[in-house]
């Protein structure tokens, strides 16, 4: 007899729990409304000092402390498999569970490290997550469909089920990461929040009445309550910026053919007008330097076809602080940010110009409606084609967020259509380029802008079933920019009132709007993004981590 | 009363024609019984010594002399619009001619070296032909359709007919280029014999028995009979190399994202599983280079979207020419090359291994078959749509070498099978790259093999309707690899008999044997391509450049 959807997904839900070690499991889960914020102190309880120690050191630290010898990989591993184990508990962040072997592969370093007196890669013994969608030898990949599981991306006795690896995970594994856990997605990747059948919705660490945020929103949720020093997700819409920023996290996406995405799980695989990128999302901005630096020493586009031979270009990191200049969204034309992201822009406004930068207004041709009106079809090619054959495979209903994509699969574009999105879509990059080479008759350096500064969202973080706009993150995987979260403040209940009078200009605008509610949101982390033109993750993370510490200063 | 196509077609006709001076224009032209190569002393009865001087330098050459002041651009300039005006009489090559103008920029250039002393630009008075997908200031672009002609791009009244610039124009005006003729492609830029309705079937210089290739078939065999040192064709299943080889000519296609394609004219735009590529096709591999190397030192990244941010790097260049290792595609277990190309890899590879390098025989997984399978479908994802609307334009007949096309558009892809096809894509260039890379293994150098050498087509050149297969080129165009097409010899009747006992595989294999006649063949250039990996523009040129050298030695 098969089992009904319920019992699979049941079945693989306690058998993540069971992955937790009897002393690390909690007695009781707090509601959010007997415990809003799960971090800082409260998490502490749980932990040994030392635990909290390693648990909040970055990185950039941690590698430090490990490459060196001070540090075991096995005592690294364990205390974020402990972190881990009460981030999943509180905020169900976790898909796939494998401490065990996390910790075989850290002890296998230590002996390295014992016998050679030197580390097996920049990346000794540093845990990092990952999204469901990278292949672990050993482990499942569901990517939050009930009928993946068991399975090689729905596909049954393929010989790859918890055999065949991502390139990237190999990578990883050859720099000396440990991994130890996968981390949540929504079914079908296409929203911003990250709800499955499987585990449920995954809560915001520091406001568990919110969303982490999605679809790398496992990863945010186990970022953000440092549960992981760094981890992997991707970004077709967002992904990777909304839960970094929803979690106060620093978050990296870079332009498509940067970082290799060779053997990862997706959904829709093969829509190739938008293309979706893997970045990872971290405590500090100059973790996300270390994790691509690394990535990129491996040569990937030996391995990839769709990674060009880009290394990591030291010299463009050498940015002059003394000329930085800057553009500024404020509003996209569409949807009004909420007052504490409004609050944020303007804080990191302040800060640069307060440090002497030029900070322009950002008026784009072509505009923002266009650019997503040209984005958005992408996500309607195949009519959800892919979603309901995935919804299919074990008769789960869809979640309520992905409403939009309907009962059935809707109607395709056929190939005129798409190339005509194509041509579109390659127009407005163009006209985006040029807008951007333009202002350099704006700015008083004569250079074109470096990096601008946007909102990643309406919200700081979304309400659950209430994430109903894109445009602020959207925008940028149609021009292809990188982009780099950075956290700025959190959300106050009394800096952050309620528009009064405000009159929306449209329908997104009143929802941004309504989603509001400065008592909910009090505390939640609020974060902005700069981006960066195509290909420029060396420069645009070093203005991040340069942007970061004028606001560091500014606050002190 | 609208003019019906063949009244258009006969007028434009007529007006390039027009655009030959009088002094230039041929009393007689010779039948091809009467005269079946016009290049060499053919054309010289009509060049004076110092024309032939000039136009038989390569472009290296050229600018040696131009941005030194030995050459004036003007000179230049008007020796190569004579030759090329012959070219055009015989052969059928031009759809536009600006002489005009070409001698007025030349004028300014040369006016700009007596002022300043020194030359405006890398390319300084360099005569450049272009494909007639290059908008140009001044010009039509009708791409072989009749229906295009009088309009920018198939539309009337857009503002932009004869106004709007490409790209690569512009930037070759900047580097001090001369532009002054563009050349005949067959209408569709969808086979391998350059034919439209407008100027005809384009001649092969060499022997104008044969076709001088497609799409890029006019820049063929401008380049071939000397009338051009250097032109820019579009390759996307052979278009520049095919021309290249079958007027035994230097052509580089680049992997996609190398130059910049930005603002040029296309069929079935914004199909982009396989892009479109643009390259230069020159008399010399130090040509390419020039062109290639002067390209990307306007850093195209910043105004073409498409172009990814790889300067020339020159350190690429350094081959160590003690240990370079090439593999062998003597046959592509589809069709058998013809007895003279089958003569010119074994002259390639026995100069190699004469001159001790190690040439391995080149069997990929996937095998060729599986990849143009893949790649063939791309051809037809609209069913045709663009071309049928191209032809509706005017009302005009497909040329027979486009009868595939069929009489009225065929059913399209829908999204999930593009998508499917774009899958498949990626999943073979993995495959191939990873067979690549494990030629380490069989190497003595223990190095994967450096370039491929491979036929470009199964003929040296095509007879007209005979050209029938395309897989040894499109390959190519799948993996995005770089080629650089490199002339061996000629035909000929007595080294080249047809093989005797021929057993085919299949109709194609049976097309080509059939298509052979040593006797029509003899003297026809034959060339071969190396391909090199992806963005390895800087080495392949590199290496062709010393097998050509390897050649020359080989021969004398």
């Amino acid at each position: 007899m098969t089992a009904s959807w319920e019992q699979t997904a049941t079945a693989k839900r306690n058998a993540i729990y069971e992955k937790i070690p009897q002393e690390w499991r909690l007695a009781k889960i707090p509601t959010a409304e007997e415990q809003k914020d799960v971090t800082g102190t409260y998490v502490h309880q749980f932990l040994s000092e030392k635990e909290i120690e390693i648990t909040e050191t970055d990185a950039v630290g941690i590698v430090e402390k490990t490459t060196s010898g001070a540090w075991t990989a096995v005592e690294v591993t364990k205390a974020f498999c402990h972190r881990a184990a009460i981030a999943h508990q509180l905020l169900n962040c976790l898909l796939e569970i494998f401490f065990d072997a996390a910790i075989a592969d850290a002890q296998a370093y230590d002996d390295y490290f014992a016998k050679n007196k030197a580390p097996i890669g920049p990346l000794h013994g540093l845990p990092v997550s990952l999204k469901d969608q990278f292949h672990v030898k050993g482990v499942e990949t569901s990517m939050g469909y009930v009928g993946w599981i068991g399975t090689f991306e729905g596909k049954k006795g393929t010989g790859k089920e918890k055999v065949f690896e991502s390139l990237m995970t190999t990578e990883l594994k050859d720099l000396g990461a440990v991994l130890y856990c996968k981390t949540s997605v929504p079914m079908t990747l296409m929203t911003g929040e990250t709800i499955n059948n499987i585990v449920g919705f995954c809560l915001n660490p520091k406001d568990r009445f919110l969303s982490a945020g999605g679809s790398s929103g496992g990863e945010g949720a186990l970022v953000g309550f440092k549960g992981s020093p760094v981890g992997f997700g991707t970004d077709i819409g967002g992904s990777i910026r909304i839960p970094a920023a929803f979690n106060g996290m620093y978050g990296l996406r870079p332009s498509a053919g940067r970082l290799p995405y060779e053997g990862m799980a997706n959904s829709w695989d093969g829509q190739n007008t938008i293309l979706s990128v893997v970045g990872p999302i971290a405590t500090s901005a100059r973790s996300l330097k270390l994790l691509a630096k690394s990535i990129l020493s491996t040569k990937p586009w030996l391995h990839d076809p769709l990674v060009h031979e880009l290394p990591w270009r030291p010299e463009q990191e050498q940015i002059d602080t003394s000329k930085l200049t800057f553009g500024v969204i404020k509003h996209d034309g569409i949807v009004t940010p909420t007052p504490p992201v409004r609050r944020a822009v303007d804080m990191v406004v302040k800060a640069l110009e307060k440090s002497s930068h030029e900070v322009i207004d950002w008026s784009p041709t072509p505009n923002h409606e266009a650019i997503l009106k040209t984005a958005f079809k992408t996500w309607i090619y195949d009519g959800a084609a892919h979603a309901h054959e995935s919804y299919a495979l074990s008769g789960e209903p869809a979640v309520p967020q992905l409403a939009n994509f309907g009962d059935e699969p809707g109607p395709q574009y056929n190939a005129s259509q798409i190339a005509a999105v194509n041509v579109t879509k390659r127009q407005q990059q163009k006209e985006y380029m040029e807008y951007w080479n333009s202002t350099a008759s704006k700015t008083k350096s004569g250079a074109p802008v470096d990096v601008v500064i946007s909102p990643v969202a309406p919200y700081p973080a979304a309400r659950r079933e209430l994430f109903k706009y894109y445009g602020y993150s959207v925008w940028v995987n149609l021009l292809d920019y990188t982009s780099v979260v950075v956290p700025v403040t959190v959300s106050s209940k009394e800096l952050d009132p309620v528009d009064k009078d405000f009159k929306a200009a449209n329908t997104s605008d009143q929802e941004a709007h309504d989603a509001y509610d400065p008592d909910i949101y009090d505390g939640a982390a609020v974060s902005i993004q700069l981006v960066g033109r195509r290909h420029q993750e060396e420069k645009t993370i070093a203005i991040a981590e340069y942007v970061a510490k004028v606001l560091k200063d500014a606050a002190t």
